[in-house]
């Protein structure tokens, strides 16, 4: 079956959203990795809840909300400029090394963001990080007043660029993500950042366990949501073979 | 407006789901506490996904879902027996102290559980705990196929108690939850296990965060989901004072 678009997820995927640590890091000193993880913990808890509670907000709503929730209870004072500092790097995320490269050469298939972020957020983004000539759609969940990974999000793409899912290849570094659009029907990639040898590694035993480990162990690694994405890759750079692969 | 009815969330709530830390740490030494917090994080994850996804499948099912993910994650080997005893326990969960008490004290009142567990999961842990006299009705989410928070979910209370929801007092210690339930409009009382002030104590500075207290305070503390629960308590035993405050 050939594979007539490629759409990416945004953060964590494209983007970089450790990039936020620096920012985060000189506003908060000493705080700036944890603050991350926390954040980016909640950010996702809340896009869900507020998904299954009916009480849809924007993403941007979402992110303000779960910062806020992470300063508090690391009992950090809420500084306004501090916290508008680290809300404005999420409109300047630095892209992944490979993203741009990956994007031109897929250039004869349609290429997309499907992305929880608002339409806001998303343009924003796109524009700062040059990526408006190597996209032919950016898609946001907002249309349809829920996030990923319910169906109604992913139904989006085949309405916005008419592919049907077996001819999209879905791209995700979010194995919560890679499942919800391989449960769709979509063909996926998930891109492994951290490998359970990585992991192992920084674990070797219990007393070694640090918090951000642990905390990004539970964003790296694939889910028990019974759907398996159909490729495992480590970086966006092995897509254009992935789609040959589909083509052959 | 009196109260004709109390609810409880079963999880965290009426049960102490920290009490699997004892059998976690027999079977996997050294490991019992993150354990217990991972597992717990991802059992509430993979409970909102399925419901997004429209991939439900029962409490139990998730709940060991989440539980190989845990010990996958953690580098551990799987050992079966190991494996299943850890799980039994969660059919032999501790009350907390006052919870019997309290229930008895409330005899005026309609009593019920609602909860995420399996009807199978939940008629086991009440018989084993012997709440069967004190309780009305145990109410799984299990006959809508779909968790809390949804409203779907707490709409049961009034299809099993005819108690309409403005005469319904919701005690969780679950902050999504109480969350959940004041959005459809309950009354709902908060538990609220771990004050700020007892976090702070332990977070005095960064090097100071272990990541077992950084885990706990995940799940403690009072989210940033546009709701506010009506009341705050400490413990179950407040639970009285609460009701009698409705009907002064």
């Amino acid at each position: 079956m050939t594979i007539k678009a490629v759409v990416f997820d945004a953060y964590g995927t494209l983007y970089d959203i450790q990039s936020v640590a620096d920012v985060t890091e000189q506003a908060f000193p000493g705080y700036g990795e944890i603050i991350t993880q926390i954040w980016r913990i909640k950010q996702l808890e809340y896009s869900w809840l507020r998904s299954l509670m009916r009480r849809y907000e924007d993403f941007s709503v979402v992110t303000r909300d779960s910062l806020a929730y992470t300063l508090r209870v690391l009992g950090l004072k809420r500084d306004d400029t501090a916290f508008e500092r680290v809300m404005d790097k999420y409109l300047h995320l630095d892209l992944y090394a490979d993203a741009l490269g990956t994007l031109a050469a897929l250039k004869d298939k349609k290429r997309a963001i499907l992305s929880n972020g608002s339409p806001e957020m998303l343009n924003a983004l796109v524009a700062n990080s040059g990526l408006e000539t190597v996209l032919d759609a950016t898609i946001s969940v907002d249309s349809k007043k829920i996030f990923k990974p319910s169906p109604q999000a992913y139904s989006l793409i085949e309405a916005t660029l008419g592919v049907p899912p077996r001819e999209v290849l879905f791209v995700s570094s979010n194995p919560w993500d890679a499942c919800g659009a391989k449960a769709y029907g979509l063909n996926v990639a998930w891109i492994e950042r951290v490998t359970p040898e990585t992991l192992a590694r920084t674990c070797v035993d219990n007393a070694a366990i640090a918090p951000l480990t642990m905390f990004k162990a539970l964003r790296t690694q694939m889910d028990e949501l019974g759907v398996t994405p159909d490729h495992r890759i480590h970086s966006l750079s092995e897509l254009p073979r992935v789609v040959a692969f589909h083509e052959s």
